[in-house]
């Protein structure tokens, strides 16, 4: 098995793009990444996408992209696991180059959403629920996230107001990143004030839809320094799931993919929470941050809430999260997402981060989370040295 | 990089499943191809699908299959390539053992379509093809395939009627396929009085849609033999695309990624196409039977029908061709096919086709194709020695 690195980072902003096409965006991320590795071809392409069949009415992206990306020929596939599917394509290409079988590999998410009205959205954000067994009984995907905070609040007896520092850490991030789709400010007294949604869900636990598309290029780590002297490696990467349905976990509060897939990444880097300098995670509802730090290590169950309180996951924090704005600040355009993280993670570890720019930032994780918490995919990147 | 065998299949009848949903589907496979491979456990699993998100309302199948078949917490996503889904899962669990990450990989292919009315698989299956430039001027599958064949009877002054052999020999197959979903003897006097669909093809040189699920369970060459004395290698494994609209290709009666791909599992198989005992291809029409043969080298162009016609593709032929039925006699569960036609392989190589069985099958070859050529998946499947 070879060592891979990622040679180069390409992203569009997140917006609602009504001039361009979804292959378009794909093609901005995959041409950028392309032109930051220096690179003109390519073995192998991994499409993230999830919606693309429901909301702009096209499948078959993996052949579609690279024929218009200019690598009409290549093998290229499109990988879906729900929200998960952008970091679930880089897995892909991760494997593809470790077996040998290809050198240069392309992994690009993209979603397109914002052409559709919000009920197909929501409708389409559905099917990573159970289809059988959730979604027939009106449980959208923003309920059963409501339901997730609800039961949270009520067994560790938090308020909704101690989730508002992910929130307000997320905005304050996204200030400083040209590609985010929201730059305001965000305080914790108009946290408090922010229109409900699914009680006790408000518009500010909530991330946002958009329309982008971000691609990195991966190649052995033995190749990498001939394309660029900035390539980070990829020190773990690992996936994990678990049922779709809520009403089949022993403990809805316990992400299990999350645990088994951080506790594989961190397995196979060597290392532990501990040692990672920051933390690209899944914050499409402030719930699903506090849990996401408490499966993967940074905080004892019901305990997450207090480190966003503490200031840990601030820039100067111990554990820095969302350190571009995260799904909440940057958006959540859903195929994309777990892309856009591991761009953003490589733009840390390369010192191109800005007034957000970490200082001596070695480990970077990231975490892409499908549906509500059925497959979880985490890569921990590490600086070159 | 390691050498990769196949160790356990599975597959259901294909027919309209009413009393099953997608995931009963997918676990009869799954299941049958374990107890096959005799394996209570797997590190992977790759689900081919294209439509579950149009038709059964439900995505992110990945976890959804891996939970229910009891799998619960391993690696598992969806995989996306049009009608090509089901061998590009198996060509992604390929990668995965090959590359030393997973000992033990599933790949299911998975696709229940009869839900539907016509007018919404019909939608479904245009995905396929360039939703910019295809689908908006009505062009449906069929619509394209007619166009191809259309193309195909001027260029090389072949009459309809040419094509019969293709149907007549894949009803034939299927008569002992007891998964096949028809069971209904053809004859070419019979072809030429078909239905008229979309000018020139009519009901018999198409394929029909249909539910079912087909598996398999890969693992390193070099564990094989601990599992199973019937395993069979995969001695090629490649994919290959081109561009989606028909109307961009220099030549539309040349599939250029069945050529790249067929001539990749050659080379790394170290054989040519005269060493292929028989040919699993992609006959949705009659018309891709035809081109298949041509661009997988087994005749020159404009002779694919020649060589339907010289009897050289019966099963006691030179090349004998869709010999359980292929996807006019099997049928055509779109996502599920390319798993389809490498159990049959598999079936062939162990020596388990009954009335159908080759005598002295050393290689197989598969190919599945997505769209109208857009995406191909070759693989070249060697009987243990």
């Amino acid at each position: 098995m070879r060592d891979v690195s990622i040679v180069g980072i390409g992203q569009t902003p997140i917006s609602e793009h009504w001039d361009k096409s979804l292959r378009h965006l794909a093609a901005d991320a995959v041409l950028a990444a392309m032109g930051d590795a220096r690179v003109e071809r390519a073995d192998m392409l991994y499409v993230g996408n999830m919606l693309s069949g429901e909301i702009t009415n096209q499948e078959h992206l993996g052949a579609l992209i690279a024929d218009f990306v200019g690598l009409r020929g290549i093998e290229a596939f499109k990988i879906e696991a729900a929200c998960a599917s952008g970091a679930a394509a880089v897995r892909m290409g991760y494997i593809a180059v470790a077996s040998g079988l290809a050198d240069i590999v392309i992994a690009v998410g993209v979603e397109k959403m914002t052409d559709e009205t919000g009920d197909l959205v929501t409708g389409g954000l559905a099917l990573a629920a159970d289809g059988d067994y959730e979604v027939p009984h009106g449980l959208s995907f923003l309920a059963i996230n409501a339901l997730l905070m609800r039961r949270y609040m009520y067994e560790y007896g938090i308020e909704h107001g101690d989730f508002g520092n992910f929130a307000v850490v997320a905005h304050q991030n996204a200030l400083n990143n040209p590609n985010a789709r929201f730059h305001i400010p965000l305080t914790l007294d108009r946290f408090d004030r922010a229109s409900p949604i699914a009680d006790p869900i408000t518009m500010m636990d909530s991330s946002s839809i958009g329309d982008g598309a971000a691609a990195v290029v991966l190649c052995p780590t033995s190749h990498a320094r001939a394309f660029t002297s900035q390539s980070v490696r990829i020190a773990g990467s690992s996936a994990a799931t678990d049922c779709l349905s809520l009403h089949d976990r022993k403990d809805p509060l316990r992400l299990r993919a999350v645990e088994y897939s951080a506790q594989k990444a961190y397995r196979q880097a060597g290392i532990g929470p501990d040692d990672i300098d920051f933390f690209e995670y899944h914050d499409a509802f402030t719930i699903m941050a506090a849990l996401s730090l408490e499966a993967s290590g940074f905080a004892e169950p019901g305990k997450g809430t207090l480190l966003a309180k503490e200031g840990a996951i601030a820039l100067d924090g111990r554990i820095p999260v969302a350190t571009m704005g995260g799904l909440k600040g940057r958006g959540h355009p859903v195929g994309a997402t777990g892309v856009y993280q591991i761009v953003e993670a490589v733009q840390q570890l390369r010192g191109q981060c800005g007034p957000n720019q970490l200082s001596e930032a070695r480990y970077g994780m990231t975490q892409n989370i499908g549906g509500s918490g059925a497959t979880a995919v985490t890569h921990i990147l590490q600086a070159w040295e």
